[in-house]
């Protein structure tokens, strides 16, 4: 089995390294991620500059291929030009910080996963719900499984697994559910402060709504420590609204003439 | 009638200042755009570095709000701080450029819109399919209608219109379209050159592939010289394949506890 690891913490993270490290034990592994940190990037993609690949050493030993771009960029290029042949699966990850509910819009980790989904490939973003982790183990184990139900099985093309993870020992984590995304938002706070100048500038701060009380979703299962499997695609139709819509007489076509 | 105007091709682009001026004529319009083109940037937020805000004048006149930042930034900040109170309604272009099928994915017009929906406002993100638009009419008397129609009828919370309209005369327009999101996408190459010391980067190119020849996609009524309104939101939860995961018996938990 041939599976590409990405992230968006980048290259020289804990988490791709121990990712990189348990895959290892059931496949051939890729490493091509950001060179530098890309969170919050969302599915951002590198059109107006260059991108520059270069290789990376662990203590003298290659570890993979970091790519000066976002962790879509890694896919796109990593597929189209480094691999060249597409992998069985991507995996991506294991972000440190939670990819839950409002957070997998702005996720790169999730971004990742997406493109290769995009591109018909198996694809798994995972995540550890703290920004200072200690616990991989949960995670690495949850990884390895995962990558080879997808080998085996057929998830929908477009589709990709999102999975969230305690920061916690195996053993203090309950079990792995099966969840929607969740509702709970950033409620956003701009802390204004003044350079030695006497010019404003603005920090993005704020504290994650408690929107997730009830059992389904990602939220509510890493806030009772479950791990959570979310299926994520990329048809962002809501189709109840274009029902709505329709009924709305916004349109004025002529009859349409398939050509 | 209060307007958020933003964009991604940046605050002194063609498409903002011909949106904000149409919509002038039916509301009290604030632009708040990013001072620099962001387009591809997807849902990037900025929160590692600080954001600053400037004013920016055209022929000496104050226009807006230029931020050092995303155009998900833009909205954030904008009804955070620059604003304090919600507008009525966010419209994010004109962008020069489609905005159909998966280019919704990478869109940094398309994200600033889901903002504003991720924060309940009523929100459109409009595109001229063009990345040398000539023809904005159709474009501005869409937006002066839509926006008119939003502040009027409740579209479902968290959803958004995301409108692409032919770089044609209005007359040569043959209507309005409700549709959903295409499933063209890009087939990337990464063109390999080499710089004067040697060293290899990468160009990313590619074409849209034609998967869309069916009535009823953004992407078939801008190739049939139709405009088109899909409505789209942020529930990436691919609801088939959550009922198919809980077939495949992944999960492993113990009975939860609601606490």
């Amino acid at each position: 089995m041939r599976i590409l690891v990405t992230n968006d913490d980048g290259i020289d993270s804990q988490g791709i390294k121990k990712l990189a490290d348990a895959l290892k034990e059931i496949g051939d592994v890729t490493v091509i991620a950001p060179r530098t940190e890309q969170s919050a990037v969302g599915h951002a993609i590198t059109m107006k500059i260059p991108l520059r690949v270069t290789e990376y050493y662990i203590n003298g030993d290659f570890f993979g291929y970091a790519v000066e771009g976002t962790p879509a960029d890694c896919v796109k290029i990593g597929i189209r030009n480094i691999l060249k042949t597409p992998p069985d699966v991507v995996v991506s990850g294991i972000n440190h910080g939670s990819n839950t509910a409002i957070n997998i819009i702005y996720s790169g980790t999730v971004s990742a996963a997406r493109e290769a989904a995009i591109m018909d490939i198996p694809a798994i973003a995972i995540s550890v719900t703290s920004h200072m982790p200690k616990h991989f183990e949960y995670a690495c184990q949850t990884a390895k499984k995962l990558t080879q139900i997808l080998s085996q099985k057929e998830l929908k093309k477009g589709s990709l697994l999102n999975v969230n993870v305690p920061n916690l020992p195996s053993s203090e984590i309950k079990g792995l559910l099966v969840t929607t995304q969740g509702k709970s938002k950033w409620d956003d706070i701009y802390e204004e402060r003044h350079d030695p100048y006497g010019k404003s500038y603005y920090w993005l701060t704020g504290t994650l709504t408690k929107d997730d009380n009830e059992i389904g979703t990602d939220q509510f299962a890493i806030m009772h420590n479950y791990a959570s499997v979310s299926p994520i695609h990329f048809d962002l139709t809501d189709y109840d609204t274009f029902e709505k819509l329709k009924s709305w007489n916004i349109e004025d076509e002529k009859i349409i003439q398939q050509s």
